[in-house]
């Protein structure tokens, strides 16, 4: 197999237009071999495959070398190349274009994580991956919420979106299916005029988690059913929103 | 007052050491209006200011004309200055230079949160903010935990680090003065042999938080008076350390 040094190589010129969320319409690249292995073994679709030559010896043990023949495109290429279709600094001599899949929200389920405006990729990403540690249902994403197919939000998911569904819904949409399914909403608030979480026990409920500086929107405080906020005995003004989704996904 | 605008300044270049560690010796920057406040509320020394033109009214505002005359080294300085000496994209045109003090722990206390070998700034700010928002006394470094001074610490610790110690200590050290004290040391892991954090039950006790990757030192397990894990229903194969910190301060 040849190997492709140009960074001007069509198919890399094509691959690294997906580090740019406009592109990432069907596909979108992930990093490293953890990543690959854990969307093989949620049976996704693999378009194709960039790999260091260095690295082909361990891909080929992960995968075996009848399937990685027939089933996925792999193509070889130089560090330099591979960096620059990388957002990490260290992608492990390994990057995997993954098409993207419909992705439906069972509304009988028991607990939703919704994130509303959520603008910081690494918070995105480690909510998602601490709902999936807490056996949440799946993640809805409303309004301004980062791009989960962004290389970063990605990163820090690691291998989580492969585990339960995450789905970007219409605020309104989902607010109206929520209450048709009986669940609770509950939004998240720094305000007075909420409950302790330590009091709240709800058997269904949708867990709203807002913007980084604004908080929770106008709309999510009317939709809920209760607002909620978290004791603090000290003296901090406010928690990281993904440190606040933590305790009350682990305690709720 | 004359407007600094050369970079080659002399007191900028000295100031703009202070972004590396070694230079950290005495003094370091924080940036922001919000961070001011606290430290002067806080009673720490200002050793000087540098601020663009058009935040003077604004610092008046906040500090009054008399003490910023008298008490305060206020230097004003073009945006690029101002810029050269931030490490963040908006430091919102002004930044401070700080007397470091020497900060005591009072062993007397119940809740200490530890960290140990924690590399990534972020990671260790927030967790030194969610500690302060949970009450604890106080927070010990160990190992080789993140400089709590560099600017990227001092952002995500929100002012944290003014509302209660931080001190740096040898692992030994500190594990024989807890020991002595009475306070139960609780060392977070992934390994079986270990609880659940549901069924502690302690009034004084340490927290020890680990590296990203590698967990916590051989030493950390071997001070345990309890070995603590965060049960996880979901797929996901653990948590980010800040996100179990959070929910280990706000529950145990």
């Amino acid at each position: 197999m040849e190997i492709i040094s140009s960074k001007d190589n069509k198919k890399i010129k094509e691959a690294r237009k997906l580090l740019t969320k406009k592109y990432r319409k069907n596909s979108y690249l992930i990093e490293g071999f953890h990543l690959l292995e854990e969307a093989l073994k949620a049976g996704r679709s693999i378009k194709q495959i960039f790999v260091e030559e260095n690295k082909l010896t361990k891909l080929t043990e992960m995968i075996g070398s009848e399937k990685l023949l027939t089933d996925l495109s792999v193509n070889l290429v130089s560090k330099e190349v591979l960096k620059s279709l990388a957002d990490s600094e260290s992608p492990q001599g390994l990057i995997a274009e993954v098409t993207k899949i419909e992705e439906v929200i069972d509304f009988s389920a028991a607990k939703f994580l919704l994130l509303e405006n959520v603008q910081d990729p690494g918070n995105v990403g480690t909510m998602i991956r601490t709902a999936d540690a807490a056996g949440f249902s799946a993640v809805i994403l409303l309004g301004e919420t980062a791009d989960i197919y962004s290389p970063k939000v990605m990163r820090s998911m690691q291998g989580s979106n492969f585990h339960l569904p995450l789905v970007r819904m219409a605020k309104e949409d989902c607010f109206a299916q929520l209450k048709k399914a009986g669940i609770s909403i509950l939004t998240t608030t720094l305000s007075a005029n909420s409950v302790s979480y330590k009091i709240i026990n709800e058997p269904h409920f949708a867990l709203i988690m807002g913007n980084e500086g604004a908080g929770v929107s106008d709309e999510a405080v009317k939709a809920a059913d209760k607002l909620v906020h978290i004791d603090m005995p000290g003296q901090a003004e406010s928690l990281n929103v993904a440190v606040a989704a933590g305790i009350l996904m682990f305690s709720l």
